[in-house]
């Protein structure tokens, strides 16, 4: 299991194509495992994490010693700490995941033909997913149970930081692959640290992996993004806009500003750039501006917002184009939501954006004209979240039109094919 | 319009660059251009081809007359001629691509939260489409329309035997999208012959090709599989099976193989390999195989058959990856659903299988465990089709689980977007 080691790239590439193989062909069998038996495994997975409590910590302390050695940053090393809140928080996760409802053979329309054949369109599994992650060691458990619920392979490839970390947690999901009769090639952890495995993984590993999702940081992303030769579930980042209308509740404006900038300023939903309509600004940028700066945001405005609220440092091009994750917002007046929205998809990452108005024209057309993955009216944009949504877990967002967009949870693991139900029906 | 010519690399890339920003230029307006429009646009497209009749056939006789002196084989200039018929059908193609449900804007899924938000699932278009195709110069029209139905613009670049029937046929997509006041670079066509444009299509047009349609013969296909760095929806080969249980009514498995075989040879949903159930064999085998025969269809057979139907010629192993496009069929004796499923699942290219079956438990299992894009029971391989399917025109069908699979019609061309509807909610 802990065979850390490095290695010739052939032998990172037979290995890696030997983890792709065996994936594809536990593929085949999850495909048609029932619900009963996939949720069996789930919850053999939550009971072995909590009863290797022990054995994961341990784990867990090597590599927090061998972190600090490193000198990994303390939120570095915070991501990669787990503790026995975090791992009940696992297996609590697990069993969420397990209380979902199954996808695999949904129907998700039907309908007849004049001929009398009947047509379904059915959910079917992907097939094999990549994860590849960096220091969070939970990764391992949700994206394994997640892929699973779906009925899908996955080859999770996380980082050397929490090797030790992950592959405790590894052992307790095979276990419950195994207690349930599930094939334990059905979650893979990549057991070496070499980049040159995530390499191979972008390769597609022969046709074996059908998706990659990459879960971490912009230069992980981004050059997951830029290799890959098989379709990716990501985002870069979320340079996510709030637009305050003039017919917007001064009240709602303030609250939801502070929400979407402030609750949480290092996730993708938070706000970046706040514009208001100058129609509404005599009344609503300083009640919202004063908020934000009581709250601990620091103010960057374009010329008019500084003219108008001194505390506030002068943007420049730039801001409109940084996602700060931090205590920053950019501010813009806008002349209407016609220039709100020409802003909007001039800057935007396409993740999610949010108006607040009462004027049910304005919210029709920033709903219809911005081609973003989510777009909320009167509400926070730190609901950008599956959990928020009501998908239960979520392995990622994804601002990419193709396939999946927003948060990516089980639905969006899957595929679909087609049922066709005659009595003989030959095509004239 | 007509500006064929051999250009120089940097040229050609610069020229479909220029392509591509256009595109996407045009893809935003398009987005949002209401149902009646695109409509006006798709009709006044239908009257220009009517009225440019003369022109379009001068246009393709040159065609023809460059293409007879290159030797082209008479099966390519059948598919490159056109007379008025044809040009009739693809006005009627067009008005039927417009009666079609407008599918941007639908609401594919709604619910509510607990904290009364509203989410709404509404379908997008994807972007932009390449179409890259060979001789068929209906095709220019067809995926034309079809891009347009969808709110897309789409970059043609058909192939260089068909150049001058498909720019003539181009120049009325043209003139529609004006009279209606759409984008002309909403539909676009590659002025150039080279093959570094396909080349320059392949690597995305610096992200302004959102998804490329190969429509035409195997080179072509697998050229765009392998080299494309964007999403592609297509199907390499259909490797068809039908499959004869010994559940199945005698007359409907004969009717059935003939229909799915004979039908037409040429198709991909034409079935290419037979699979007949071992306990039904004395009963089904002698007249399935005689009635194809009769059909003029040669029998390739493994040991059993050839054993029972002595005109039957020994089948090799290749046979079962083999996509005849011809009045071949093999044919083999396997135990049950069983061996069916396993022979499926090792030879076929995922596109369309049938079972002929009075026995719904062994229908259920057919269904459930064969992941192909198309499973038909009781029916002909032969309705793998979008307009069987109810579906409209297709672009192509897809093999591939990414997105699109099977036909591709409208709805397959769109993306989705999320709408959520607050009265202030924020996130706690």
């Amino acid at each position: 299991m802990l065979t850390e080691s490095k290695q010739g790239s052939a032998d990172i590439a037979a290995l890696m194509n030997d983890l792709g193989t065996r994936a594809r062909a536990a593929a085949s069998p999850l495909s048609i495992a029932s619900p009963e038996i996939k949720n069996a495994a789930l919850e053999a997975m939550a009971k072995a994490l909590t009863r290797n409590e022990a054995a994961i910590l341990e784990a867990n302390r090597e590599d927090m010693a061998r972190g600090e050695e490193a000198g990994l940053s303390p939120a570095l090393l915070d991501r990669l700490k787990l503790d026995p809140a975090r791992i009940a928080g696992m297996a609590e996760g697990i069993r969420a995941i397990a209380a979902l409802k199954d996808p695999v053979g949904d129907v998700i329309a039907a309908w007849g033909r004049p001929n009398g054949l009947e047509i379904e369109r059915v959910r079917t599994p992907l097939g094999v997913i990549g994860v590849i992650y960096e220091s969070r060691p939970n990764v391992t458990a949700d994206a394994g149970a997640l892929c699973l619920k779906a009925g899908n392979a996955v080859i999770l490839r996380g980082g050397s930081d929490s090797a030790r970390s992950s592959a405790a947690i590894h052992a307790c999901l095979v276990e419950g692959l195994e207690k349930a009769g599930l094939p334990a090639d059905a979650i893979q952890r990549v057991p070496v640290t070499d980049r040159a495995a995530v390499g191979e993984m972008l390769k597609g590993l022969g046709g074996n992996v059908d998706v990659i999702v990459p879960r971490g940081g912009r230069s992980l992303v981004e050059r997951v993004q830029s290799d890959a030769r098989v379709p990716v579930f990501s985002h870069l980042e979320g340079i996510c806009h709030l637009y305050l209308d003039r017919s917007a509740d001064t009240d709602m404006a303030v609250s939801i500003a502070v929400n979407a900038k402030m609750r949480r300023t290092g996730i993708c939903g938070a706000a970046e750039t706040l514009l208001v309509d100058r129609e509404a600004a005599d009344r609503i940028l300083l009640p919202v501006l004063s908020a934000l700066e009581e709250a601990g945001c620091a103010i960057r405005g374009d010329e008019d917002v500084c003219a108008r609220f001194p505390s506030a440092t002068p943007a420049t091009e730039e801001d409109w184009a940084t996602e700060y994750l931090d205590a920053i917002i950019s501010v813009k007046l806008v002349d209407g939501v016609d220039e709100a929205i020409r802003h909007i998809g001039a800057w935007s990452s396409h993740h999610t954006e949010a108006i607040v108005a009462e004027d049910a024209e304005a919210v029709e057309r920033f709903f219809n004209e911005i081609d973003s993955a989510i777009l909320l009216h009167n509400a926070s944009t730190q609901f950008a979240d599956g959990g928020e949504f009501g998908m239960g877990a979520e392995i990622g967002i994804a601002t990419g039109k193709m396939h999946a967009r927003g948060p990516v949870g089980v639905e969006q693991l899957t595929s679909f094919k087609y049922r066709v139900r005659g009595s003989g029906q030959t095509r004239p």
